[in-house]
């Protein structure tokens, strides 16, 4: 078994200016936790011994006392790195923490609703295929806006990227050798610039990017209801 | 005022089979009512006395009986008519019932979560500029599939488009007497093909389209949310 340890990289990069909060999203209450707490849980839970990186921005490196304070009940450690630039630059300082031989997640911190379901199926996959890049279809229509005005696009071969975005250790670390590129979107493109042919798998519905007021509602609403099943 | 007369053609097309139910899916139970309940709810509450005309399959007309039964509180009136082939053949036959002169909502039945502001923003922007198709940004990353691979596309200028498609009576109505072709995947792209510049309005994240039951869950959680607030 060559590839015997687990990085989950969690990228708390954004400003969370869109919130009109001054708290950054991420570390915003959200059924009664911190919003990153949920996505660190289900990694912990999924992987019990996963090492947990988290990439903050160099000002809102107090906030982890937010994130640490919300594991009373687990014992939790975290190795907490300092964002860059971009978040191809974040990533990057994230991976210095990873040793090869290794399976590599990188997770938005704004998805909170991650399921163990979801990160074994990107592990398993990664794990035989090299990466496994959350996707789903689009259930809407899809419209493109050209200046003043937009056109109908067709959304069949059209798929939404979620992450976290899994890769093998000898794929993603390579890649992050690069220089930066404009085009580095996420994970994935990075992965691509360098050669490396790259695998959708299916992601979740429910697994939703938190970046508005409403997003905190829908995922408030969520997982109150798994609560509530649990 | 020219645009006297308000209709929403509220359309049920779907056979639910993605659901695996027998039952169609806008007439499944979600928060203790059917689907539809809730959309044909919204409109009531926005626009009383208004023109609900329903839009079912041949082979669903007695499903009918589930959203009437729903209303026991409010008085209803409702116009049943039966669907066609496509959503263009459906929603043609809907136009039948509106009178020249009004503003039109076309909308998914299996949009229950549409809000009265949203309602009422695209009634004014259809009176005023002749069409409203609610859009909303995309959050998420995208990619095209191409075979069996796939590549990353800019996600800045996509838009996700919902429904109420809401239009003046004298653009859609004679865009419906065009003949069926098959670019014509909503009410937006009939309108256009008829010469109309269409114009989008802001939609909500949370007027999802429950087409798994993924979604019902989402939708349910929403619902549950609203209620306790209310």
């Amino acid at each position: 078994m060559p590839y015997k340890e687990k990085f989950a990289i969690i990228v708390a990069g954004g400003k969370g200016l869109r919130m009109g909060s001054a708290v950054p999203k991420q570390f915003l209450p959200l059924a009664g936790m911190p919003v990153i707490y949920y996505s660190v849980k289900a990694f912990m839970d999924a992987f019990p011994g996963i090492n947990l990186v988290l990439v903050l921005p160099e000002d809102h490196l107090s906030y982890a006392q937010i994130l640490l304070e919300a594991f009373t009940e687990d014992r939790i450690e975290l190795t907490i790195v300092t964002g860059g630039e971009t978040r191809f630059h974040s990533v990057q300082n994230g991976l210095k923490q990873v040793d090869k031989e290794s399976i590599v997640f990188v997770h938005d911190a704004v998805r909170p609703l991650v399921t163990t379901q979801l990160l074994q199926r990107c592990y398993e996959q990664a794990l035989e295929k090299g990466s496994a890049i959350p996707a789903i279809p689009v259930a809407d229509s899809m419209r493109i806006i050209d200046g003043d005005s937009s056109k109908p696009t067709d959304r069949e071969q059209m798929r939404l990227i979620q992450t976290p975005q899994t890769f093998r250790s000898d794929i993603i670390l390579p890649a992050f050798q690069q220089e930066y590129n404009a085009s580095f979107t996420d994970e994935a493109t990075v992965c691509e610039a360098s050669g490396t042919k790259i695998f959708l798998a299916e992601g979740e519905r429910s697994n939703i990017k938190v970046t508005t007021p409403e997003d905190m509602i829908i995922a408030g609403a969520l997982l109150n209801e798994r609560m509530n099943d649990a």
